[in-house]
């Protein structure tokens, strides 16, 4: 059975979990007709990429679906795309704290994401969880995994759907926050319907 | 056994549900020993408040809990005081719009809610769902119904613990647009643990 | 020359200056024929109160108006009520941090502004400044004011107009940050149009 | 004397005045030893950039700087990338509704913007004003436009400095909605500080 990779963080900014990964790891096995490899990343500039594209050289996945923590952001959101660019407000789980730097200074300016965005959106909203297409996924890890994925697939020629999604704080983040939140269901939900459109897509 | 009384709001605003009423009606009957006598009111200045007084006159309830929508709000909201100003940016489901007139010409400027609000919140929290004290009702059919059922307790001697609760969006309403929700068991389970504080406190 | 007492608070919450002294202390010392008392307050609990009674024993004002900074809003807003309750999320320049207790045991719930809010809105748009009546001063120090000064009339049988206007950040404050702020000409141009329509309506 | 092209656009979506042109058509005519050409353009997919590419033709300027409003920002902000994507709420002045349609198909992902983004911030604030560096410019007209300037000088081979600096609504615009907005000659002061900038590191 061809496998979809599906990678979440660890706890980052003083949290004691992430909700990326909360959700990925209790995901079922396999979701339309796709066993779903699940990676647990490092908050880490360099070793969150490299992490990932030995899983990729490994096991050659189908398609590649990165979940990440978007503290403040009230509905499920796909990124459009990755930006060549690293700042950093905070240091990363390694310490280090880049500040304006290219990812990778021969690379092109930008990449879109190879999922069907539109599509998982409405799926999201379909299966009743808020969700909006982003426009930036930040200058954080979150948008180096993403531009380093979709950069190491493009330099290696491999034509394989890859792309991030953002998911809000979970309500036990904010219990006393005036922060919005969706619940581990929801989120589960969402990330369902997503990788059923990207096994739909792929077949 | 005795009652609580718990109200919900019709829909209004263009909205075809409201979430105040969809919690309301999927509570159990009867909490910490306690019935529930569940009542829908009308999004209307004059006959929200002569509904609840008429239920009241008619049952003797141990606890009033008025529940409605804030939309926008990220947490359940139990609300510290209603105050003595009906100012209408939409009409009322019966068409009338007051410009920043008094509720009562005669009653007092506002009314502290004689739910314990505090305890409330952090049952709510305790429970898992996002909560905090609100300091202000609106001015709108809620906040009417807020200070007409404490004014009309006061002016009729009666020692009933009364208050009300706002909710947020549930996910439906949402979907597409980037405002915050809970999810209709978060409701649930907020104002199962408020009906649970209130009636320990009764006891 | 009768006067009109205006009062700005001093610095708090880490912040080196207070909008709302910069803006009371440029404001001219005579509008609509009032001769202008200027305050300097501590955000205290206990001595803001106590400063502005005594100020208002000495000179017998015609109005009162205070100023507070409410960091994070939009406009100017003059504020409708204040409310017999302290709360504070951090310390007074005191060092009291007074939770969920009455300012007064045996006052009432809270007292409406007695200023004219709705023209002062209204005036303060017309001179080009955005402006929005508030339902809620909070429950820090600015809340205690409004509920003392209109308490202390009341208890002294003095029908001195009397109420309290929030401002936002100034521009230097949130230069690197997303809030919002008005400048310091606008902030003057707003208490302008709200102490010309105070005179006016004295007269 | 060489030029710097710097435009705004025409009012859309409703407002009667567009903050960015207010905010061009003021500047002096001469800033930093370098001529002002001011161009107001159309809020047009399709003829704004066409508009623009004539004048860059025929003026050949040192550098362009193009101006639009982003109604709800905090502070004033240059844009670091344009993506190639059109995506339309509402129908651009012309009647153009693109979905999810690229400015080009044969173009790159996005470009990044060759002004000095983060000097111009920092020059904003020294002089004042609220500002940050955005990762969005959205994908209506205005990242058309952007977009559009950094694809037209790159297939022509021009290594003219050029970007895009959105501007929050003016006072008037919100007098009486909760948004924030930026006063006309903070525009005024932190565009000045922008092209000073921009003058400096073209010599």
């Amino acid at each position: 059975m061809q496998q979809i990779l599906i990678t979440g963080f660890e706890p980052f900014g003083g949290e004691t979990i992430n909700p990326s990964w909360e959700a990925v790891r209790i995901l079922p096995d396999t979701i339309g007709g796709y066993a779903l490899r699940k990676l647990r990343l490092p908050v880490s500039f360099t070793s969150a990429i490299r992490e990932l594209e030995k899983s990729v050289r490994e096991n050659s996945p189908a398609s590649i679906v990165c979940i990440g923590q978007a503290g403040g952001r009230t509905a499920v959101t796909p990124e459009r795309i990755g930006i060549n660019l690293m700042d950093a407000r905070i240091p990363d789980n390694d310490g280090f704290s880049p500040v304006e730097a290219p990812i990778d200074p021969n690379g092109p300016d930008a990449y879109f994401s190879t999922l069907p965005v539109t599509a998982i959106v409405q799926a999201m909203r379909k299966a009743g969880v808020p969700a909006q297409a982003s426009l930036s996924a930040g200058t954080y890890v979150c948008n180096s995994l993403l531009y380093g994925t979709l950069h190491f697939l493009a330099q290696n020629g491999l034509k394989i759907p890859a792309g991030f999604i953002h998911v809000p704080f979970l309500p036990q983040q904010v219990l006393a926050k005036p922060q919005p939140s969706l619940t581990l269901e929801q989120l589960q939900t969402a990330l369902t319907a997503a990788l059923e459109t990207i096994a739909a897509a792929l077949s």
